[in-house]
């Protein structure tokens, strides 16, 4: 095994056993206390870092450094703990984000291959991604074998001008391992919208062999799987909070409301079975939707 | 000394170590490490309860109960151990707060007089207060002895309506040892609005006799406090953190920024010095903004 390289993360082992009981177990050890795996779904953590005041940027399109470099090497290690790393395709344009583990001992990073390298997954109904995939740093990485060929999810579609970056990307993807994957769109009765329906983005991803995933964004991402109809899809939950204040017109996670009558109003969710661990500046807490079944 | 009323809250002695370092000490223990009592302004903590997605109450006028058990008497705590306890007057309106300690031991509550119970203070420039005065519950507390006397803050004018309230509100607060104070309004080079500046309304308070002063609300209060301009009359921001999300529509506690150009935003405020403590399901943060001299 080569050293790891210098942009290696160290997570330390005194930190782990605060996250333990929260994380889903990997399939090969045969845990006789493993998730009944009859669960059309992976095992699914939402996790990101926000302000004091719930925004994870200071506007829409920028990256802001939020949380320290202990919750930086902790999300590392969340993402060697999942079998891939979910994003909505904002993210993917606005941040060019890595989606791989940098951990050091993982593959690329002192380890052999590709060993717990998570699957970047991409959900970009339209292809939008093509614009910029060539130069991505998810394909550079991918090229180089510090990271897993990514997924991209798109909406089936008899849109010609869609289909053929549906080709584009596949035929850039074949190349590092990655692919297409394509999800009927369901018909909202109100809107007549055609959109994904986040039940079956995670049953198609389960099924082509991711037993746990990690979304980790952006907001619009984050606040769907915190609506209501959406919570039970979510295992796990992971929130850095940094102390800090963005101030107003910063991207805020927020979930709707079921009602948009004020005067019936309640709480969205509440998390469960919480743990709040304090990591340099920064706090950490782990808690679990209640619906789940 | 009679017994605790059954409504006397606890706060374990376990608890107060995490705060102890953070708080403001009593003048009567002569302590050498006492702030430099030359200051013109009180030693001011902010202190608030919001979900995770940064809101205080599900809907303007309604109060939500956000934080735990715990946390509940760490407040009652914490206003023993101030001087003072400031709400605006929308709080006053809005949730007839009680503003009086309800801490086992002190007066009222198992204790002499009205020992270690902080000053009621309602800022309320134009005397909105008086029409629920009254009945309100910390006019009633005051008259049981288990609160002090409110003061209220009202802006300097020579509108006679106004004028008025302030006489009547004096009239009822005489009754039971509280009082109106009046503030020089300051005008707005810009908007050529007359309003309360927060640096006049702490000195006033401070040549009144308090030395500490806890500023628990409302929204309008908190986002004001926390602009850049009067970060300096802070000294400690405690916030307690619930696991829970109110969703999109609530009463958002997050400070305008200075400047509206969003290509150029950064953030408002960070706190240093920061301790977060788990208590219940919720966390206790504990801070300093940076700017006090």
């Amino acid at each position: 095994m080569s050293p790891p390289p210098r942009d290696a993360l160290h997570f330390p082992q005194s930190s782990r056993p605060f996250l333990e009981p929260y994380l889903p177990l990997h399939r090969s050890w045969h845990n006789p206390y493993l998730p009944d795996d009859s669960t059309p779904f992976p095992f699914t953590t939402l996790t990101f870092a926000q302000s004091l005041d719930s925004s994870i940027s200071l506007a829409p399109g920028t990256q802001t450094a939020l949380s320290g470099p202990e919750t930086k090497a902790m999300t590392h290690y969340l993402r060697a703990r999942h079998d891939g790393i979910l994003v909505g395709i904002g993210t993917a344009l606005a941040d060019d984000p890595s989606l791989n583990c940098r951990l050091e001992g993982v593959g690329g990073y002192g380890g052999r291959g590709l060993n717990m390298q998570p699957r970047p997954v991409i959900v970009d109904p339209k292809g939008r991604w093509l614009d910029v995939a060539e130069g991505s740093k998810v394909m550079k990485l991918a090229r180089e074998r510090r990271g897993r060929g990514p997924w991209v999810v798109m909406a089936w579609t008899d849109d010609s001008e869609v289909l053929g970056r549906v080709n584009a990307i596949d035929r850039l993807l074949e190349g590092v391992g990655g692919k297409v994957l394509m999800v009927e769109p369901r018909t909202n009765k109100e809107t007549e919208e055609k959109r994904l329906d986040w039940g079956d983005v995670l049953a198609m991803l389960k099924r082509e062999g991711l037993d746990s995933l990690m979304v980790e964004g952006g907001q619009r991402v984050i606040n769907e799987l915190l609506r209501e109809e959406y919570q039970e899809l979510v295992n796990l939950v992971i929130i850095t909070i940094a102390p800090t204040w963005l101030g107003q017109g910063g991207v805020v996670v927020s979930p709707e409301r079921k009602s948009a009558e004020q005067g019936n109003a309640s709480a969205v969710g509440r998390l469960t079975n919480t743990r709040w661990q304090q990591m340099g500046d920064d706090v950490v807490l782990c808690g679990q939707l209640p619906h789940k079944k």
